[in-house]
């Protein structure tokens, strides 16, 4: 991990009250794939070209009809304001103003629209189907409104992780904390069970999601090829392999080892993206080189939110995405195009 | 292992006199196979579908023409009477109650009658065979008689293997605490030689065990493709994959390993069920990925009823089978015939 | 290891001059192939058959037209004097009283044949090819009549390898300690460096040896199935696979590996023996499960020659073979020809 | 790694300043690749032969159409004058009069000319390309003037790695210690950007560098095949596989594990060379077997010259060469050319 983004981490425990650190620290279960996300990264070795004209280190970034300035973005972790009064407006406005990819939570601490303001340029909005779909309904509609470029579809969290390690604690989240984007759509007596997740929702939601958002719907947690295949089938424009931070299935495969037969699965057809234990440039070329079209980074992000606002969300962008330019030069790779799967090798299994 | 199963085993250590918690703890040789048991059911990673319909997760069992709410049971743990004294009453009670498979061990602290009665549906006896096969016989018909309805015949135990952590440690064992099930069959004065196990039995015993008992017999301790096609050849409806516990030849093959071959061999020809090392839903989801049937709980049952008697036991299947529902859903299974070996990868060798 | 084995060295360590016990304990290089010769073992699984007549478990043992009581032998370690007074007087007696194998190392500490008179029965002879090829050559011919049934050819021992932890350490050897067995052939003015191991010796040597003494030769040393057919080729018996109980080429690939190839290579056309790294029954049984027809203790039988004397290494070489047997039953196997490769795995890598 | 270089580099460590121990001993990002370089030669085991004529070995090798003593050469490392006054005289003085290979680098501490008189014999110039590229074409025309017999062209090196244990430091460099090979090219004002390394240069440059010298050139930082072909296809004579010290990108493949794909991609088309945590005549065996036709060492010589100038760098070369003479007679090699890949074998993975 990136000396900063280390920094960053002692920071965030240094300031933040310790069950909200854990909140955003811990994962479920034995936390076996928390422990292993950055790990998995690390198991790759790299085979860097010689002699290759690297002046000019181009990331330039096309998703979904936009362009970025880096392929590294932020992954849509909630309750940011538990982190920093600004949260997502935060975090929002460094990846806006850099031009880094950034994805907004539904469970974002700040009004969405206000979250658009602050980024400024295309960003995305992640999604949980609820109980009530008209919630749901309308709030990706609100969402597409106010300029947002994609959804971002929660597929692996049908029921919620247990995490051992938040037993005993309590986050004082103010009652309304949950409902900041939700609120407005859910009458002067919210029922907080019909905005919780739907475990009964199929793919054939991904087609409705599009439809009614008209947005391109990406599906986040994907870890099998065959079920790329089949949300590309059901409409989707993409996936995002994530093992959802290692809190949701514990034991799920780490994303870096998912992610080459989910890019080879998806080749052309399809957008994908990839989160988890990313803390610096060489994770970031590795995943790139197996096949990500971007990386998200969503602790990262959390921890410099915590340490020092909106300026330290843009310190640790910056400082990966140097890295990866960095890293591609010493690769003897000047363009994401250059950077594909000869790269990278795992000799020790 | 979930943490209910941790307190279970701080408990037994806590109450049980050492020799006693020693001689269930324990393994034999180096206790290699015994140290990773649980270490090989952690070494798969599990590859969980996305936005699938988990609002009911169905484990519904049916084995040997039984059907059972659960696919996680309790293996043949002799002497239960040693870690409470309601021993098999107690476990036996707990398991029949919620509808768990059990597997009661000839060895019972309690007389099968009993037990039998204490489960109060559908329950399996454990055999081995003995020197003088009319013991055995006699034995098994009176199963039979008292309702169980299959046997579970051990094919590892020719001869006992050594527990070199017993070496200098004595348990308290009433003289005829070994014969609770047997003595009725002996005679006045009981020749205990007459009551060990058998090194010469074989495989032809199989059909002849069936035959006496009128039920389905089980072989327990396969780790072998070949020897379970040999069971299914010589009459048994199926296999259990086991290193007992790794209280017999150490170093075998840890039942995590063995099974994949095991059940594809076995396939819709038969029944197939493990054990060893088995602490949580996700042990339990990998075993049922790849190919088994059932899992049966030795130790965890056995401390359990030293934590907290018949309760503890039912709090243990309980917290097992939830953590396997909870699984099911987050990796999108929401029945057992939904999960397969699809599910499992071990990436690092 | 067997815990009786373990007292041993424990009982060596405190009872031989440090020196002594550096000089039989320690390896060459840094030591890596002495660290993972009994790892090696331990790296295989096995694969035991349930429900097989294992009421009798036959070690007998056919090697080179004699027949021993078990294929768990005693390996040619020199300068057994310095263990024990009594030496190879007592090692060999221990082997032959009990009929296990017994190789005698040219470097005795006591002649020849009274070795093979405590023996008593069939032994071996193992030699150096030295550079005055008489001396070897009578040699020979003097064990030959002395009743030897096989020349062990060390071929791994071109140079001496360097014992690092040697250095600065000096063993009070009498001077003649070396010349036990070469002095009558030496003449008067004894010139060591006659005595010394020839580097210029080829495969062509060994079918001078068969001639020289009209005995069956295997080649200790060999790591490698072409050389093991270049050894038959040039009228070989056998080979010995060897790391030379680590003490000459580090790194070199572990017996417990090399052996499969090797034993593959050889098939029926001669005899396989192994050493390295064996401490119980269970690395006996991966050894002949792997294609060993039989396997040499070395350092076990030192330690038990310094606890013991003839007695202690009784006590060892009784201690593997039943431990074998022991573990030969809850194989299923009945007898040596019923050990073969389907017993082992090595799962992880 | 050899007790001798063990005791150089504890010397160097106390005579040294800490940063220029520092300088040399570290390197770039998390010293993952620094850190296992040395473990990736040691994770080969060896095959050795038995029974071969090794009264003599011989490692006369033949390179670019000289000959030397030994393919244990050394490396161009850098600024060696903060090491030892005498740097670079000092170790091309003892390389050239042993007859080991020797590389002297652009960056070296005394000029050219000097060290190719104390070297007395043949050496090759290591090279980068600067941005003016006349400042590149004066010094190799000047170096072939000198009687260098090849170039070595670092290509791995487009942008310098982050050497984080750097921070902090600060070495006390003389101002002109970086322009002492440069300083009479630049005028009189030199420009210290126009001697920066070109992330331009491209593979084109070989030939030109070729014909400008009129010397063979070798490639040093190539770990691909297909970069290994490419080079030769640009008019190289051949590469060095190499990571550059650990010191460029972090987490590149092990020399150890390139080195087999790149050997084979060349065959006899080309030399190749490696560098990269050698430490012993075990290591250069490896590296020899899997295809290297010579070795080069960076840090040993470095810790020589700060643990004894001259004469431990003669100690250091002699002691590797010795160790490897040893090995290959250990390993039944009297030759180079006896040396091959089946004497090494990857098991662990």
């Amino acid at each position: 991990m990136l000396p900063l983004l280390v920094e960053h981490v002692a920071a965030a425990r240094e300031r933040l009250p310790e069950a909200v650190f854990r909140y955003f620290a811990g994962g479920s279960g034995d936390e076996l794939s928390l422990g292993e996300a950055a790990d998995a990264w690390r198991s790759y070795r790299l085979l860097p070209h010689v002699l290759r004209d690297v002046r000019r280190v181009d990331l330039t970034t096309r998703l979904l009809g936009e362009v970025y300035v880096s392929p590294v973005g932020v992954a849509p972790s909630g309750f940011q304001g538990l982190a920093h009064p600004d949260g997502e407006l935060a975090s929002g406005g460094a990846a806006g103003a850099a031009g880094h990819p950034f994805v907004l939570s539904t469970r974002s601490s700040h009004r969405l629209e206000a979250v658009a303001a602050a980024v400024g340029g295309p960003w995305w909005f992640q999604v949980y189907v609820m109980r009530d779909r008209s919630l749901t309904e309308a709030l990706v509609r609100r969402a597409a409104a106010a300029g947002a470029r994609a959804l971002v579809l929660t597929g692996d969290t049908p029921v919620v992780g247990r995490k051992r390690h938040l037993t005993g604690t309590r986050i004082d989240l103010p009652d309304d904390a949950f409902l900041v984007n939700l609120a407005e759509h859910m009458g002067e007596r919210p029922d907080r069970a019909a905005a919780e997740q739907d475990p009964g929702v199929t793919l054939e939601y991904v087609g409705r999601l599009a439809e009614v958002s008209g947005l391109p719907v990406l599906v986040k947690g994907v870890l099998r090829a065959d079920d790329a295949l089949a949300c590309l089938d059901a409409g989707a424009a993409g996936v995002v392999v994530s093992t959802h931070g290692g809190r949701q299935l514990d034991r799920a495969l780490p994303s870096a080892l998912a992610l080459p037969a989910v890019a080879r699965a998806v080749g052309e057809r399809g957008t994908v993206l990839v989160d988890g234990g990313i803390g610096d440039g060489l994770d970031c070329l590795v995943a790139l080189a197996l096949g990500a079209d971007a990386v998200l980074l969503g602790r990262p992000v959390v921890w410099a939110l915590a340490a020092g606002g909106r300026e330290a969300v843009g310190g640790a962008l910056a400082a990966v995405h140097d890295d990866l330019a960095h890293a591609m030069a010493l690769a003897g790779a000047a363009s994401l195009g250059a950077v594909d799967d000869s790269l990278v090798a795992r000799p020790h299994g």
